[in-house]
């Protein structure tokens, strides 16, 4: 087993074997799937944040990098692909409260485009080379370990800033929903994906229910017995308002269901937030880690 | 009006401004698009055949290039892009005889997957900067003026076959069907795309009919009274087997709808072909040409 990350990070298992480096040169890629007979795609530079910014930077290192990591894929004679897709951006603003696989998919972001483009180019590069590919569209992904100050991952800020008695800021009212998911499911994903005995596939990985984000901040301060202190700002054009996946597809194909509970997974972050409240900040993983 | 191009043409219109230069070029496009307050962007670098071989070089060259494009018409103050989507490839494979714009959309090419892209992308910047996009997912184009040696286009190359005299060569069984539509009226569709007085668009041109490739020789047969010799070859993976566009959409919206038959475009093509059979091949127009 081999690790390609742009850097490295503390909590790594010694025995997997780790390359600096990014998908887009393609001599670290070329090294880090030599050998290997499935590969796990999850780099990303950039954010939705941050990508309408410079759609050009997005698609120069993401589509491209990509195309090298399955240019070499293909000259290792690997036989699967897994990839995180995002179901929060693909689809844009859905016409249904429950979207499924076959919803219009029409991004409202930079992010959204390229991770759809990324989908279809597996795809193609499978049909053409015998790899089976499973694409999976998670939706908002949270959980111990996840960075809190990258303008991503909205639970990992509010947890943070609940345990340091700080104001939390909300784009909009509070009222924009999302379909979060704990990352130990996910993990669960990715290994029913790898194990997936069937044709190839894109799927959604969610909860299969939606959460204002008012809802998470009151949650949390249940869980903390502390009203967490909240301060709107206007909305952000690249946001969609509502999203919830159905997780139907997955546990026909994949056997997969969600098993940590939104409540659940906000004790277990907000604990590990407050066990990491004292420590340097390179204990946290980069969540846009590429891996 | 201003024409950018990556070379010059016969037959182009003196009082019409002529840069030299590529949409990846970020200079020349913001000297194209300069006091411009609409764009028609016909750019491509690659055709569906050549697309696959090197989807790295059509993302670059096409996806980028586009990308510049779009800043350029935002800094010009553009307030209108109609743009050459491709109906023939965003779809994939139809899952329906009659395709409309709410198909899903499966390309097997990488031609396919960026034409899809850059809508996406066409209409992210229309959103953001309030400006109106039409994207025009034309089936196959032809018509007098297209080059016959491109790989693109199979009545050109049909069509100059038949005037000299030499066998056609055939990928697959000749049974793969297509929507061919004439020049003329994609012409009329860009012009009523660029009158359009509504919202955003992606909308399917073509003639509503699918006719196969057989089909095509056949009825070249009985307008030149003579036989077209033939060679079936092996088919080729990019190619879909069957595709009809429904252009109810366009009618609705454009207030468009094709005029000119299968049969009356053919006798043209024939007509021009001859025309040009003893003429120098610079005559012709590239079909690839970006304007």
């Amino acid at each position: 087993m081999c690790v390609l990350d742009v850097r490295d990070f503390d909590g790594r298992d010694p025995a997997v074997k780790f390359i600096a480096g990014s998908v887009a040169d393609k001599d670290a890629a070329k090294a880090a799937v030599a050998g290997a007979d499935a590969v796990i795609h999850l780099a990303s530079s950039v954010v939705p944040k941050t990508s309408n910014d410079d759609p050009a930077c997005d698609v120069s290192s993401n589509l491209i990098g990509t195309l090298n990591l399955l240019e070499a894929s293909v000259g290792a004679g690997v036989t699967r692909i897994v990839f995180a897709s995002s179901g929060g951006t693909v689809y844009g603003e859905p016409t249904v409260p429950i979207v499924d696989e076959s919803h219009r998919t029409e991004p409202i972001s930079s992010y959204g485009i390229v991770k759809l483009a990324l989908e279809k180019y597996i795809a193609l590069y499978g049909r053409e080379h015998d790899i089976t590919s499973v694409s999976l569209r998670i939706s908002n992904l949270y959980g111990e370990g996840q960075r809190h100050d990258t303008g991503f991952g909205v639970i990992a800020s509010f947890c943070h800033k609940a345990v340091a008695g700080e104001t939390v800021d909300i784009w909009g009212d509070g009222t924009v929903s999302r379909d979060f998911i704990h990352v130990s499911d996910v993990v669960d994903a990715f290994v029913a994906a790898l194990d997936h005995d069937g044709d190839s596939l894109v799927v959604n990985i969610g909860s299969g229910t939606s959460v204002s984000i008012n809802t998470v901040l009151d949650t949390i301060a249940t869980i903390t017995g502390r009203e967490v202190p909240r301060r709107y700002l206007q909305g952000r054009a690249f946001d969609v308002r509502h999203i919830c996946l159905d997780v139907g597809l997955a546990a026909r194909t994949l056997g997969w269901k969600p098993r940590i509970d939104l409540n659940e997974g906000l004790r277990r972050v907000l604990e590990w937030s407050q066990s990491t409240a004292n420590r340097p900040s390179s204990r946290q993983i980069d969540s846009s880690t590429e891996t």
